[in-house]
């Protein structure tokens, strides 16, 4: 099995390529916002490591999972237990974490140990009717270490041993996209995504309506653009590609 | 979600009961063997264990997961690399581990840390054909701790990031039962299983043609008896009960 030529996770094949491309698009009329899956740090770290990488972005310009559930937990009064990495706590402070009546799962990495997949395994089986809310199911990505397993491989360990399914609050979600479009106050006719993951990036935007891009770098493989269900509204070789396509667009 | 009143696990099972019915068992003509899915520990120290409990048992009378896989593996020509529990690896000595060219899972309980999980990943990842062996698919079992999560879990985990499906060696995989039968030297037709789990014991039975009698004690649950998928020949309320059936039904 050939594994991913880069990491499944959008942020990191960002940082692969020049923020001189979303200056530009900055400069154009349109819109432009982040819509990752990334689940190991906050939205505020985040957009500090992308500031020091030179992308001109603030908080307000990301969709991440962990926010987006801290909302969903508020709405519905759900109080979590966390198995996440301390980096992502803090996007869970306002939510009350006392006497939990749901389980909550981001890419926790060293977290997931035995020990800790008991415990959130026993506050589901605990529940009359169990909620488990997942930060994304990436299945892995790539470190310099090697592959590592995403928070999906644990997602479907507590779903096969409580007989429950997930929700998943992250890429492909269509309501995740959604949410990203609320963020930005425009229709999914209107907008266009451009990502490198042919299920998690290019397949959920266009459930949710909008047209998508699909970047022939990082997570891209040719066998992509043969895949049995997705197929992209266009294949741009790289990110500027992808931007010249936009601003012409946008000149019409 | 109501926990399963006894562990995952028929060797624990069969603790809570009293070595007598063996003994009546084993007086009369009928063959008896132990078909477990015990996987931490080796044929050796269960029978032991058994023996420390008072039942009159050797080796060659139990069918256990890991050297039916030992014994798998040795046919098949694979080398594998073994995610389980020391108190097992004896199982595996006569087989290679250089190289390794497939997987074997077994309930590894505190050895399922992260670090291990992602060992056994890559080297599926690097195999052309990856090939993962799980020694029984158990959701989870009780211990004096708590709710434990089995290795199906595991299983279901590398399933999903590896895009593949698991070989079971264990029940209620038909070929576990019909080894049992091969080491008895018995047809199905001539076989009752007698077991508490509905799906592992009766289910798995009944797949590959033999008779199933289910016990209302250890794992039973009275939702048994209305399962969708799996109706028992008969039921018992206790051992006592299943060995005075299978001594009437021998006499006859």
């Amino acid at each position: 099995m050939e594994p991913p030529a880069s990491p499944d996770n959008t942020v990191t094949t960002l940082l692969t390529i020049f923020p001189v491309f979303l200056g530009r698009l900055k400069q154009s009329q349109l819109k432009v916002r982040f819509c990752t899956n990334e689940s190991q740090k906050s939205r505020g770290d985040l957009v500090e490591l992308l500031r020091r990488h030179g992308f001109d972005i603030s908080e307000s310009e990301v969709t991440a999972p962990a926010p987006a559930a801290s909302l969903i937990l508020k709405e519905r009064g759900l109080r979590p237990h966390l198995l996440v990495q301390d980096g992502v706590r803090s996007e869970f402070d306002p939510i009350d974490t006392s006497n939990p009546n749901c389980v909550v799962i981001a890419d926790a990495g060293e977290s997931f140990s035995y020990q800790n997949m008991n415990k959130a395994f026993r506050v589901l089986m605990e529940l009359e009717s169990p909620v488990l809310i997942s930060l994304g199911k990436g299945r892995y990505y790539k470190e310099n270490s090697g592959l590592m397993l995403d928070v999906g491989a644990y997602m479907k360990a507590l779903e096969y041993a409580c007989g429950i399914e997930a929700e998943v609050v992250g890429k492909p979600s269509p309501e995740y996209f959604q949410s990203a479009l609320k963020e930005m106050g425009v229709e999914a006719h209107e907008a266009i995504m451009i990502g490198d993951d042919i299920v998690g990036d290019i397949g959920g935007a266009q459930r949710c309506g909008m047209r998508a891009l699909q970047v022939r770098t990082g997570k891209f493989r040719p066998s992509d653009e043969r895949h049995p269900d997705v197929k992209a509204d266009g294949y741009v070789d790289n990110l500027a590609e992808a931007v010249d396509l936009l601003l012409q667009h946008a000149d019409k």
